[in-house]
């Protein structure tokens, strides 16, 4: 086999065999096939596309490009949760405790940001002490312990897809379907998920930016579950404005403790909800979607998925002060409130705007190797829905860099749109692919 | 400007402007674009093409990535000449000496052979000491003394071309119109070249397998000479099977001396007479192509050229002895004869076989890095056409690795097709886009 023959295929819109699809990726892997092939090959994909067979190869190769976990001496049936991604996303920080709680083994292995999609590992690691890099002796352990785990990817993990993604990323070939299936799916295989739900985000915050599109990537990704045995469910949710009140790594541990304690906003607490059921329907405890929720909603109230998550941050070595008292987390040196300037109803917050203002300010990355300040973000005061009045706060930046302030502030204010008219909320939930 | 945004635009098969262009040559050539964002644009260039701008903006970006030869000292007119390449393509060496004879000012930069495509550097450099790295000082100093040179490129001709040309050839980029034609046109105009003949082989030992994307190329490359204000006129000519009698960088060598003694094969004759004949028009030394064709075969009968020859390889360091005496150039261990299995008339000789056994038995390189054995190669002893009888030899391996020998003889026989029936000869020129 050759990799300029493989290459040629694709390029001329030919179906890639498996064989082709798997010599490719171990052969990139081992560094035996370059990058400039790899990305030649990926461009070709991205305009040509893949067929279901395909995609579902390529995301058996990457994989088994490294170890996969065996979860088995945690339990029978390992359900994982992925999202796409989005702005303001804090939902795997509340609802993996809730889901432990529930006594459901969780072992989330989550990613960094990149772009404006923030990511799971950089928030937490807002949190002084918490350690993100875990063997696979340390990940059981502490699920066998305490029920929980939510770490960053073992170094061995879907090593193509490592590789694969941060060269997407340099080559304009991120929001391609075949490519973001495989990736995600990949990972969720390695990591020794049995059973899958994927939330799958929509709007101008996701790479996914209308529902046909969504719903296009939840049935590939279907599909590539049940050709690989794992059961997914799809939830497809509303990126187009921030979820919940804060943008930001710090900014989002507070948001992620408030919401623990019970002061959670309506969004999070659907995506919560939805994601969280059906979580629940997989691993065999409940097929009523509605109890379900209502369960999740208790957990909540109660307090013990607080406890859970102090446990959490406590097992991996964080600062337990810090979720004691959020004011010992640490904080910007400028926090600026963006003054509405007209009366008006909140139509809209663009996400994707926010997104680019916290990357902007430093929250976020632009390439892999960039540092991020943890404290830096946005705080949202005013929500869709929300009447504002001149002079009211819509939101606030926390800063650390004083020249970048205006340039945000201008930014976030243009994000907001506001309306005379009537506002109807728009859904959070879009759609769920069972 | 950033090359992300340059990707994702042709990767959407959106027309990319000057500037983007030539951003993205320039900071190539610097290194500040990495070969796999390179290779992904060429790829999406490849997939989704360029109108005629874009390729004549490529084109002008590549010439000026490094120095223009300035060769107003030697003429007033500068006529080049280039060949997309063929296997037993000896042309240049031929022609050159003659076109030099007839007073046109010769500054022949050439290439080595890549794939099944010899390289006329390559045989020259079979004559012992004969220098293929001349600076551009020495160049024009050659060309003022003797009226020729034939030389390798200089280093810092196109460099951005030599980057792209050689990223090409691993990622499965190379018979694309678009970089076709503007990489060989991008070296005509660095190389100082005022008016071009364009000789563009069709057929199964060329880039171009038919007519159609032949008279496509060439409707390019006319564009891009008129554009850059190089009047350029394409000769197209029939590269199905070898052109004259040998493939082979030594066995090139003794052919073209036999050429130039008068000894020149049909074929080989037609196209050095057609490429010929319109140099010397576009270089004003006559419009009327017949009369051009009968003063190239004069000054092949009565020696002239050789002669030029004689004084170009000497003037290069070469050994005339070997001139001289082509029994004293390099000679391969073993000479085997390949007999034919039927009584027939020769059919067809299949150019791209030939061209792969020559490189499988180490005249051309599958890698830019390879070196070649400059003694091999293959002597034919029929042509089309040409009657043969069972026991008599079709053609000839020249071979220095016993244990190739055997493939060799094997895959040259299966090029040979052979029929009972009438065979008329394939025309050699097949068409000229003036």
């Amino acid at each position: 086999m050759n990799i300029i023959e493989i290459i040629a295929k694709k390029r001329d819109n030919k179906e890639l065999t498996e064989e082709e699809i798997a010599y490719f990726v171990q052969e990139y892997t081992k560094g035996n096939i370059t990058d400039y092939q790899a990305s030649a090959l990926l461009m070709a994909i991205y305009i040509n596309g893949m067929n279901e067979r395909e995609i579902k190869d390529l995301t058996i190769a990457m994989a088994y490009s490294g170890e996969i976990m065996d979860l088995s001496s945690i339990g029978d049936t390992i359900v994982d949760k992925h999202s796409t991604g989005g702005i303001g996303d804090k939902v795997t920080m509340i609802l993996m405790p809730i889901m432990a709680t529930l006594g459901i083994p969780i072992v989330k292995m989550s990613g960094r940001g990149l772009g404006i999609t923030g990511g799971t590992i950089d928030k937490m690691e807002s949190i002084q002490g918490y350690r993100t890099e875990l063997t696979r002796e340390e990940i059981i352990e502490n699920v066998k312990e305490i029920g929980i785990c939510l770490t960053g990817q073992t170094e061995n993990l879907a090593p193509a897809d490592k590789k694969i993604y941060a060269l997407r990323d340099a080559i304009a070939c991120t929001d391609n379907i075949a490519l973001i299936a495989s990736s995600i799916m990949s990972k969720k295989i390695a990591s020794g998920a049995d059973k899958i739900v994927l939330e799958v985000t929509v709007g101008k915050g996701a790479f996914m930016k209308d529902k046909e599109e969504a719903i296009e990537l939840c049935n590939i990704m279907k599909q590539i579950g049940k050709l690989t045995g794992k059961e997914t469910v799809c939830v497809i949710t509303n990126m187009n404005s921030p979820l919940g009140n804060s943008v930001g790594n710090t900014l989002e541990i507070i948001e992620t403790i408030d919401a623990l304690k019970g002061k959670i906003s309506q969004d999070v607490l659907e995506v919560v909800q939805e994601v969280g059921a059906y979580m629940m329907k997989l691993s065999g405890r409940g097929n009523n979607i509605t109890e379900n929720k209502g369960k999740i909603k208790r957990i909540i109230e109660n307090g013990t998925a607080y406890e859970k998550f102090r446990q959490l941050v406590q097992k991996q070595g964080g600062d337990l002060q810090c979720i004691n008292n959020p004011h010992k987390l640490g904080k910007a040196k400028y926090v600026v409130p963006i003054f509405a300037e007209i009366d008006g109803i909140v139509e809209s917050i663009d996400a994707e705007v926010i997104g680019s203002v916290s990357v902007y300010i430093g929250a976020g990355r632009t390439k892999k190797e960039d540092k991020i300040d943890h404290n830096v973000g946005i705080v949202i005061n005013k929500k869709i829905g929300d009447y504002v009045e001149v002079g009211e706060t819509l939101a606030y930046i926390h800063a650390n860099d004083e020249k970048k302030v205006n340039g945000a502030v201008e930014n976030v204010r243009r994000a907001y749109k506001l309306t005379s008219k009537k506002v109807t909320i728009p859904k959070t939930i879009l759609g769920i692919i069972e």
